[in-house]
């Protein structure tokens, strides 16, 4: 009981990583005394590092000798760009280690509790493991499949319209679902778009929370037939924050160059049977290093990601209002060789999360398995 | 605080005779004695009699005698089909009557406070006037507007289609949404399609709850080139359950010869600038006695009571999928001239009601004033 409260704190802690410690996971840590004092906490800091355990046991000094370490993920045992974090915890004295989850980087997977077990630290593990693994859930799943965990953000009308017919879509949403918006970008690595969202709205992308982020979030373009235009404030600002636009290959080395100019990183994909495939931008952004991908639209790349089943969870904002029938749909056809017929080939999700935020309504889904 | 309790108690009853008092009110009276003790209480019964003044009072017998009743509207004062409830609390020596809201019907409207008084009795008037005049709703809105009141349900995924490209809808919703739905026409006095409706799901309307309804709810199709075929459903069970059929005038008699004979009753409708008016169709309901509609779609009902301003609440059940663009939409355009493109122009809703059914997502709207 007491040990599931700290490791809910850890668990807490390690969530106000999500977003900037890519490639590396967001990790939280609490030390806690044999007296039942809280000596330390830690969390994975911006960038990556210092790791959690590092951060709480410098919190700790003296105070980690003979205390308990809870952590959310197994303790690194390598030399990374930091120390291994085993090691700091046998040099601290610490007496007993409870974590949530093994960490299933080759590298660790098990060894660093062999290496604390060795020191003759105690070590419990699995508790809140599935908390842990839905937090780490795009940690997790760039390491198994090599692809991020990706967010399909929607905000929409109760008939499902991202805008009117003439694109209109400031505001469907209200001030603090937009607020709510910006908090799902911050705690996301990277931002995906359509060209087409480009074009209409000219967005940024950026967090707009007070206080700022301290690690902006890559934002992505998908733009098969290379329409982002230079004058687009995703190129204009893309000194300052990165900005990727994924093509088709065999554009001409002429219409890449401006972007190039801006600062805006091109990648070249292969083309698949349907064009741009989203799950070769997914990869190649993994290879990057990112873990969670927040994508917001529009009616292509939220078809194209369903279609591919490449939606882990969906965030669905619906306002209080009905656009009809001749408004842009959240989603254009899910099959493009012909129409969704069976109900049963409709992508299904779980609720995990629903509320009321101002006059609209945020419902959070993760994908149904199977 | 007293008083409140009480009040609440007599509106929580008069809920119950919503759906079937039609064309009379559905109110709730609540008689407390002296000592504070509960001796009667009543509502409006099915077909709109007996009142629920006397039910109470029939219940009280002679406990009636210096208690306060607590009734939700003005009680009567003309003969109807009953005696007046004001004599009827004067005849049983009721001391004083608290009324949530004064009854606008020209026929009382104040007389039946007056006759109260005239005979000693205390009369308050107000408590928890907006609560009542939200459950009377749809008996207010026929008296002011000759109109009813009417709530537009739909069942679409989260991305407002009702159906497959193909017609499939059964089930996006899941047996407790179904089940609320069924409730939702019990709370009504008449359930209204479109003919798309009933050609692609065939349904029957009828409210299929464990202890049925007392007054089954008329249905109504709207369907201005008669295409409703004599299979129907609807149709078959005319003599059991009253179908109404809308239709624009000017339809031979040999075609709705055979409606007529199964038992349906035509309405033919004046065409208008945009065929058969939603309007007329309502006002020939409200002039017909029915207080509250019960919309139930397809796409060109919703979008046709959205675009007259004719939709009061909306029920909206969201189910956890997504079908993609090429569903068939909750709404059609809503502006048959030409896009609805200002998001301005999109009716808006003020949310009333929220929660969780099953797997999908309830809520509640009223038409956004103004």
């Amino acid at each position: 009981m007491e040990d599931a409260a700290h490791m809910r704190a850890a668990l807490a802690l390690a969530g106000r990583g999500l977003g900037n410690t890519w490639p590396n996971p967001a990790v939280g840590c609490v030390i806690v005394a044999a007296d039942g004092a809280v000596v330390g906490r830690g969390w994975t800091q911006p960038g990556g590092r210092p790791h959690a355990e590092t951060e709480a046991l410098r919190r700790a000094g003296h105070a980690a000798r003979g205390a308990t370490a809870y952590v959310t993920l197994e303790p690194c045992c390598h030399w990374g760009r930091t120390p291994p974090c085993t090691d700091a915890m046998i040099a601290a004295g610490v007496a007993r280690v409870v974590v949530a989850m093994r960490d299933p980087d080759p590298r660790v997977d098990g060894e660093g509790f062999s290496r604390l077990r060795a020191a003759g630290i105690a070590v419990e593990e699995g508790l809140l493991a599935a908390d842990a693994a839905a937090l780490n859930a795009g940690f997790l799943k760039r390491l198994r499949q090599g692809l991020p965990l990706v967010t399909l953000k929607l905000a929409t009308t109760l008939d499902g319209r991202i805008a009117t017919a003439s694109k209109q879509s400031r505001w469907i949403t209200g001030p603090e679902a937009r607020r709510a918006a910006h908090g799902l970008r911050a705690r996301h690595d990277a931002i995906l778009v359509g060209s087409g969202t480009v074009l209409d709205d000219d967005p940024d992308l950026t967090c707009r929370l007070p206080g700022g982020v301290p690690i902006p979030a890559p934002r992505v373009v998908a733009d098969a037939r290379l329409r982002i235009p230079p004058s687009a404030r995703l190129v204009r600002t893309a000194r300052q924050v990165p900005t990727l636009v994924a093509t088709l290959a065999g554009h001409p080395d002429s219409a890449l160059a401006p972007l190039r100019e801006a600062g805006v990183e091109v990648l070249e994909m292969p083309a698949g049977p349907e064009g741009l495939a989203m799950r070769g931008i997914l990869l190649a952004l993994a290879a990057r290093g990112i873990t969670r991908v927040l994508a917001e639209g529009g009616s292509g790349i939220a078809a194209s990601l369903l279609r591919e089943g490449l939606v882990d969870r969906l965030a669905w904002f619906h306002a209080p209002m009905v656009i009809g029938g001749d408004g842009v749909p959240a989603a254009y056809a899910l099959d493009p060789s012909g129409p969704l017929s069976e109900l049963a080939e409709a992508p299904k999700f779980r609720r995990v999360a629903h509320r009321t935020i101002g006059a609209d309504i945020l419902t959070e889904f993760e994908r149904e398995a199977g």
